[in-house]
C-alpha cells in the first residue's frame, strides 16, 4: 500500500494536472492504454491531418472550377499514415517516459478500480497495487460504443480507434452513424478515393446541430456519399470478403471495411465508483458539482468521463480548473461552461456556438435570425461558392448573439469573432460596426450576418 | 448652370453616399472613368478572384506533401479572366445605369474640375457641364505611379488597372516595385506557371509590414520568384520582344511583359482644387479634418483621394461618416481611424494591424511579444507547416494588444479576434482565458499566440 498526494486516473487532460503546484508532492498517474488519452491518439489530432490531406485531395479534384486543370493521380495513404503517427506516437511515448521517469510522479500501467472513497488497485500485468491518495481524479475519457446487433453478429468492424492505422485503403467502407465522428471519416475516407455509405438510424446527418446546418449538410452529404437515413440495424454478417448490414424492410448495404461511429460512453463502468461512493448520472457520466467535486470528498473528475460535451477544449478547461482547485481548496474556481463551441471537419467544414435556432425560440427568446451566404460576398464569389451559410441568433431585447452555426470554408475559423462577442457581451450592433473587418476577407460574411440581423 | 443639394465626385466609395437621407433631394453623380471605383474594377474584388485561382494552383502543386500525388495539366488563363469579368462587369454596368436612370441622381460621365467652393465644370465628352452643389465630395480615389524612367523610355507596360485583363499569360512577368500590389500580382501570376522576377528598390519585400514579417516574407518571396532587391532603375528598353529594365551597376532584368507597381497617388492634381481653395497635404492628399471637412465650407473628402490608408474597408467606413455627416449638419460624427487592419493576398498570405514592433519601440512602449508559429500548434501540424507565424505585441502596463502581424494560411481571418480585441479594449489575459478556443482549430495560433505574452 502506497500512500500519494494526488493519483490521477487517465492520461490525457488529466495528465495536465501534474503543475508545479505539485512539485513537493507524490503524484500517482495511472493509465491503462495509450499515454495522452483521445484526443492525442485517436480522436482531435490525427483525425485533422488526415483531413487535412483530404482537403487537399478535394482541392485538386475540384479545381478545374478555377479554371485549374489537374489531375489527382495517386493517394500514398501508407504515407499519410505513417506521417501522421510518426509525429505523434513519439508524443505518447515521450509523455509515458516522463511520467515514468518523471521526478515526482510515479507511473502504473494498468486499470485502477477504486477498493473504497481514497484507495484504488491497480491491475499491473495481473499483479494488483494498492494505492491510497488523499485526492484522486477520474479523467478516465470514454470510448466507442458498439450496437449489440454488430458486437453479436461477429462481423469484423473498425472504430475510430483503429480505422486511422490500417494499412491499406478499401474500395469502399460502410460507416453507421451519422454524427461528427461518421461525417468526419466520411470526408477524410471519401475524399481519398473510397466509396462511402452511411447508415444512421435518424433522418439526417449531424443532427446535434441547428436544424437547417443539419438539412443543408444533409443535402451536400448525399452529393457526396451513399446515405441510407431512417435506417433500422437489423442484423450483420460477412459475404464474399464484404461486411453486410441488414436494414429493417430488406434493404442491405456492403461494403469492403465497417467502421461503427455510432456514439461513446464515458469509461466509467469498471472503476469500482459504488465501492468509492462516487454516483453516476443514467448515462454513465460520473456527477461532479461545478467546481469537478464528485459526490466523494477528495476524488474529482473531469472531462469525457464527467462531460457532456465531450470535447478536448472544454477538457482541458477542466483540466486546468481542477488543478487549481487540487492546489488551492480555500480558493475554488468553477467551470465555465457557457458558449461552449465546437466544429466538424467534414467537408464542408461546420462550426457552431450557443444555442440553435430551435433552441432560442424553445427558450422564449424574442429573435433575430440572419442566415448569410458567403456567396453574397466578395470573397465568396472568389471562392465561387455557392452552399457555405453563416447563420446567427441574437435576442431583440438584449442584442447579444445567442448562438451561431456555420457550414462553409473556415467555420471553425469565421466563429471565433462571435464565441468571443458572445464570452464577453458584447452587443451586436457594436460588434459589426465597432471594428474594422478586412476587404475583402472572407470575415466579411461574419460582418455581414451580424450586420443583418434586425434589432429595428 | 444646374444646381444639385449634393455633387458628389467619383463613384467608388462616393457612390454609396446617396442614402435614403437624400430621396427628397437632387444629386449629381461623376464618373470619368468606370463606376464603382478601384475595389471593384482593378482592384481588391478582381484581384482576390485571382488570387483564389492562383492559391487553388498552388494548393494542386503542394499536393505531394501531404500524400496526395497530382498532376497541374493547364491553366485555362482566358476562362478564369472571363469568369471575374463576366461577374464584375456587369455589377460596374448596373451601377452606371442607376445612377444614369436614377430617380434623384443626375449622372455626369467626364471629368469635374473645381471653378470655386461651390462649381464645378464637367467635360463630357468635350461638351462643357456646369454645374453647382450646396455640398460636393472628392472622392475622386488615387492612380497607379510610373516612374519617369519607365515613362519616358516608351516601352510597354502594365498596372494593376490592365494586367488582369490580358489576353494571354506571358512566360515571363517583370514586377517593378516590392509592395503588396507587386506582391499579389506576383502570386497570381507566378501560381499561374509565370515567371516572376520582381526589381524593387528596397532591401525588401512588404516594407510596410512589421520588421520580421518583412524579412520572412522576403525570404520565402526569393524561394518563389527572382528578387533584385536595393535595385535602382536606370533605363528601360525593348529587345526581342521582351521589356529589358537596366538596373545600377550594369544588371538587366528582361521579361516578356512589364507590371508597374511602385504605388498609388490621389487623384487630385486635375481637380482645379485651388480654384475652390481646398488644400492639399503634400503628397497631393486632400485634407480633412476628424469629420470628413476639406478647407472649404461644404466640401468633403473621402477615401484614397484623402486617406493614407488606401484600404476599401476604410474609404467605406468614411463613406458611413461622411454620408451621416452631410445629412446631419448639427451632429458630426468622426472618422474612427485607429487599430486599421490590411491583408496581402499573396503567398503566404499577410495581415496586420495595429504597430509593428519598431513603432512599438519608438513609442517608448513597455513591450512584450510573442511570435507563435504555426508549425507548434496541432493544426499547424496538420498542413504540415515550417514557416507561417503569428506575432502579437502588447502594453505590459495597460496588458492591451498594440499590434499584431501575421503571415500564413488565413492570415486575413486569424487577425480578427485580435482586431475586435483592440476595438473594444478587452486584455489580452482576458481575450486568451476569458472564451473557448476550438481544439484543434487553426485559431489555436491565435489562443498560444496571446497566451504567450509575458505580464509578469
Amino acid at each position: 500500500m502506497t500512500h500519494y498526494d494526488l493519483a490521477v486516473i487517465g492520461t490525457g487532460s488529466g495528465n495536465s494536472l501534474v503543475t508545479p503546484d505539485f512539485d513537493d508532492k507524490s503524484v500517482a498517474v495511472i493509465e491503462e492504454g495509450t499515454f495522452g488519452g483521445t484526443c492525442l491518439n485517436v480522436g482531435c489530432i490525427p483525425t485533422k491531418m488526415f483531413v487535412y490531406a483530404s482537403d487537399v485531395a478535394d482541392a485538386v479534384r475540384g479545381s478545374g472550377r478555377y479554371g485549374i486543370d489537374s489531375t489527382l493521380d495517386d493517394v500514398r495513404w501508407l504515407e499519410i499514415r505513417d506521417r501522421v503517427f510518426g509525429r505523434i506516437d513519439p508524443i505518447a511515448q515521450g509523455g509515458k517516459d516522463y511520467r515514468v521517469n518523471g521526478p515526482n510522479t510515479t507511473a502504473y500501467l494498468g486499470h485502477a478500480t477504486f477498493t473504497g472513497p481514497t484507495s484504488l488497485t491497480i491491475d499491473v500485468d495481473g499483479v494488483p497495487q494498492e494505492v491510497t491518495a488523499d485526492q484522486i481524479v477520474i479523467a478516465t475519457g470514454a470510448h466507442s460504443v458498439i450496437p449489440p446487433v454488430v458486437a453479436e453478429s461477429g462481423v469484423p468492424f473498425h472504430t475510430s480507434d483503429t480505422i486511422m492505422r490500417i494499412d491499406r485503403l478499401p474500395r469502399s467502407l460502410v460507416i453507421l452513424g451519422g454524427g461528427f465522428i461518421a461525417s468526419e471519416f466520411a470526408h477524410v475516407f471519401g475524399a481519398l478515393g473510397v466509396d462511402i455509405r452511411i447508415v444512421t438510424r435518424g433522418p439526417a446527418m449531424l443532427r446535434a446541430e441547428d436544424e437547417e446546418i443539419s438539412r443543408d449538410f444533409t443535402q451536400l452529404a448525399g452529393k457526396q456519399w451513399e446515405l441510407h437515413l431512417d435506417a433500422t440495424l437489423t442484423g450483420a454478417r460477412e459475404r464474399d470478403g464484404e461486411v453486410v448490414l441488414e436494414l429493417a424492410g430488406g434493404e442491405t448495404v456492403a461494403g469492403e471495411m465497417l467502421l461503427v461511429a455510432t456514439g461513446r460512453e464515458p469509461n466509467t463502468a469498471r472503476l469500482g465508483l459504488e465501492k468509492a461512493g462516487v454516483a453516476t448520472h443514467s448515462d454513465g457520466r460520473v456527477q461532479v458539482d461545478d467546481y469537478g467535486r464528485t459526490t466523494v470528498p477528495g476524488v474529482w473528475s473531469l472531462g469525457d468521463a464527467t462531460s457532456p460535451y465531450q470535447l478536448k477544449h472544454v477538457a482541458n478547461h477542466e483540466a486546468r480548473v481542477v488543478a487549481h482547485n487540487l492546489a488551492h481548496p480555500d480558493d475554488l474556481q468553477k467551470f465555465n461552461h457557457e458558449f461552449v463551441p465546437s466544429a466538424v471537419f467534414t467537408h464542408p467544414q461546420v462550426s457552431s456556438v450557443g444555442l440553435t435556432e430551435a433552441q432560442a425560440r424553445e427558450a422564449g427568446i424574442d429573435l433575430t435570425v440572419k442566415v448569410q451566404r458567403y456567396g453574397d460576398t466578395a470573397y465568396g464569389w472568389a471562392m465561387e461558392d455557392t452552399t457555405s451559410i453563416f447563420k446567427v441568433i441574437a435576442d431583440r431585447k438584449t442584442r447579444q448573439i445567442v448562438g451561431a452555426h456555420v457550414m462553409g470554408p473556415q467555420a471553425s475559423s469565421l466563429i471565433q469573432p462571435v464565441i468571443q462577442a458572445m464570452s464577453f457581451g458584447l452587443p451586436a450592433p457594436e460588434m459589426a460596426r465597432g471594428q474594422y473587418w478586412i476587404h475583402p476577407a472572407l470575415m466579411e460574411v461574419v460582418e455581414n450576418a451580424v450586420l443583418g440581423l434586425d434589432f429595428e
